[in-house]
């Protein structure tokens, strides 16, 4: 069997990690050892590496590395919106299959490349674009395919669910913990698109566009960070048997569209109250997990590290092996495109209006401790149709009395009118906290 | 494009739940409308079925399905040993691929019909064996090809876990939850093959030449079931931070091998101790779940039912749209098969000898509740080199003592030596139990 040409662009941590691999093929899948590092694209040629390979095959030009005939796979993991789309696109067109782990540029040009990858008869495949080492692309595109999906729920994000474990077990701030965080490497010095929820956002589009066979506009999806949450919610959702996530969500409403007719998605990204039997509650730390729900299947769980040079790495490799082995199959080209691998979108799709998104709310009020308070917030819950699973008034003080409302599963829109007028009650004084449930 | 046609061997719940899918292609991936379901065989022709199919496709003849020239993907989900294994080699021979979620026929000649399937060039998949609906096999195959895998762990048979998961929580004895499950049509009227062990051992056999690259002989798997575990075992494990699971494990040794020797796996199947912070420990209920680590990914876990008609369904028609997806690719035949997909076996494997399979281990001893008789043990443990992690005497009567072990990682020889020395005691009575401990 011909060697399978291999070009890197970007030598980072996850380029390292997929170097290693390459470079030691013992007891991995045979078709490992079928791969050839044939050049490396990176910015400082100087730079100190972990890793020896050889200097032939660096270059600081990665058109050169698109360009090599001597290459089948480009892999790009030099992160970043540009040039990192540009050459994604330009190997396409150059008829090489890419592998990327670029979650910024798949969720808002997926599937512009998705396009230009089918002209060109030739694979994009994102493995490590979610959830680092957990296989979570290649069973939504294959090994979940016979199923309705309903429902895609995840921790995707390390960085914030590190954080949100150790407020959560330690009882500790926001801030303090992200100080930590930094220091021990598992948060950046600019940490906006972690815990703001970009990072989650542009994840959870990627994944409902494969679940659900359409792409959405990344652009449209409501994000909450955890930037904003305080200590003191952490503590009453424990009281109240929940743990708190960064969760990413998308849903599927009740109905089955018609097939022409675009399908309307609730997604969002925000803080969520977990119920401590939910397997979503027990992932903690840096773990990543997704959970799938769906028809027949019931639900789903994969779990494992989200982030890190070796789990990309793995996940980077599993795409390259995909294409590998099926090169391997021919060498005639053309034939057509395994359509499972190739993933086009078969369907409309597009995120639900917010006011229609359809949950379960959490909501801390901050009220004058007197009698009747909770029966006006109740009343005007139930004028607005609302129903409560719980409310509960926590002291907070002498004069100041904070009360917690848990709902049932409403639309958005019910929940601003009835917010709107607990917001005019003269013994409230403001909302404090209004987060998603499970 | 042309239909693919495809022929159902039995009809029971999983084959029910193929037809069902296929009936019904509505928001399932595209590829589904492809399928025709051209002919079933079934025992009996006039029997109730929940589901309506034309009577032109039914057959009592299994022959006349496998040999039907419109059908290119044999479904064999008739179970048992024989005569599927004589189908599925008649199909292949015939040049059809194969889904089978028959675990029995994969775990004692699976290698006899992936040569079978590679001389004939067509595919065998298997992704229902093991775990009902959870994708395991096409992860072990292709997601996780570029790791070199150290260790898999299983919760693999719901039976079992849903039985000792009622046994943690409820206190309850074995007898009588197993009455419950009978009744709740969770075990089977004859339950050995899940309550002894015999039905996990099939799946790990199978999980082992997937992760390890070579097949291992069935039979020379150690199992053990849950039949014989007492309540006290439970409550004591429960006492020192562990639930208890029937665990199938198959672990490679720390040295790598050269690679022309055959590589000994420490394989097991057994109630085993998991610490409660372990991810399989909060794993209840029916549910399965198969923790996989290795290098570079770390580890990563699947979860989700590992039985019932929609989940198995699920797996099936996974297999199914993986063959489709690739016969879609070329009209002309025959090409290569893929390499992943087809996972023809890379090195030899095998059982160690059960002396030499190294865990931790939980020993429970009856001993006379005099001063003195846990230094005798602990002196014995200690000659023959075996570290103890805790040793705890839990009174049982006034004249018996209860002592629980648990040692650290030592082979299964040394322990066995000791516990030779430590029924020579004449304070001790009987040795009550052993486990395995993660």
């Amino acid at each position: 069997m011909k060697k399978i040409g291999i070009g890197l662009l970007g030598l980072g941590t996850v380029g390292q990690g997929v170097a290693n691999i390459i470079s030691n093929p013992t007891d991995r899948h045979p078709l490992v050892e079928e791969l050839e590092l044939i050049g490396v694209s990176v910015r400082n040629l100087q730079k100190k590496r972990d890793i020896s390979l050889p200097d032939s095959i660096f270059t600081t030009d990665p058109i050169e590395v698109v360009n090599n005939p001597n290459i089948q796979i480009i892999v790009e993991v030099m992160g970043g919106i540009e040039p990192a789309k540009s050459l994604i696109i330009q190997a396409i067109r150059a008829g090489k299959s890419v592998v990327t782990a670029n979650k910024a540029v798949i969720a808002r040009y997926g599937e512009e490349i998705a396009n230009e990858a089918k002209a060109a008869g030739v694979y994009v495949l994102i493995e490590a674009a979610v959830g680092g080492g957990i296989p979570i692309i290649e069973p939504l595109k294959q090994s979940l395919g016979g199923n309705q999906i309903t429902k895609v729920s995840g921790i995707i994000n390390g960085t914030t669910n590190y954080i949100l474990s150790r407020m959560d077990k330690e009882g500790v701030n926001y801030a303090d913990v992200l100080k930590d965080a930094q220091q021990l490497g598992y948060a950046e010095s600019d940490p906006a698109a972690d815990v703001e929820g970009s990072d989650a956002a542009d994840k959870i589009a990627i994944l409902s566009g494969l679940a659900f066979g359409g792409p959405i506009t990344r652009a449209d999806i409501p994000t909450k960070g955890i930037n904003l949450l305080e200590a003191i919610d952490v503590n009453y959702a424990r009281k109240l048997g929940y743990g708190i996530k960064l969760l990413a969500i998308s849903e599927k409403e009740n109905s089955q569209s018609k097939s022409k007719e675009s399908q309307p998605l609730s997604i969002w990204v925000e803080p969520t109250l977990v119920p401590e039997n939910n397997p979503l509650a027990g992932v903690n730390g840096v773990n990543n997990a997704i959970l799938v729900e769906g028809n027949p299947i019931g639900r789903v769980m994969f779990f494992g590290p989200g982030a890190g040079s070796g789990p990309t790495a793995s996940a980077v490799v599993a795409d390259i092996l995909n294409i590998a082995g099926i090169q391997s199959m021919s060498e005639d080209k053309p034939f057509n495109l395994d359509p499972l691998l190739s993933a086009k979108s078969w369907k409309k799709c597009h995120v639900a209006h917010q006011k229609e998104i359809t949950k379960k709310n959490y909501i801390r009020l901050i009220a004058e401790d007197t009698p009747g308070v909770i029966g006006e917030i109740g009343t005007i819950f139930g004028k607005k149709k609302i129903s409560i699973e719980s409310i509960v008034q926590f002291d907070a003080s002498d004069s100041e009395a904070e009360i917690v409302v848990i709902t049932h599963k409403i639309k958005l829109g019910q929940l601003d009118q009835a917010l709107s007028d607990i917001k005019n009650l003269s013994q409230v004084k403001r909302i404090a906290a209004t987060m998603g449930c499970l």
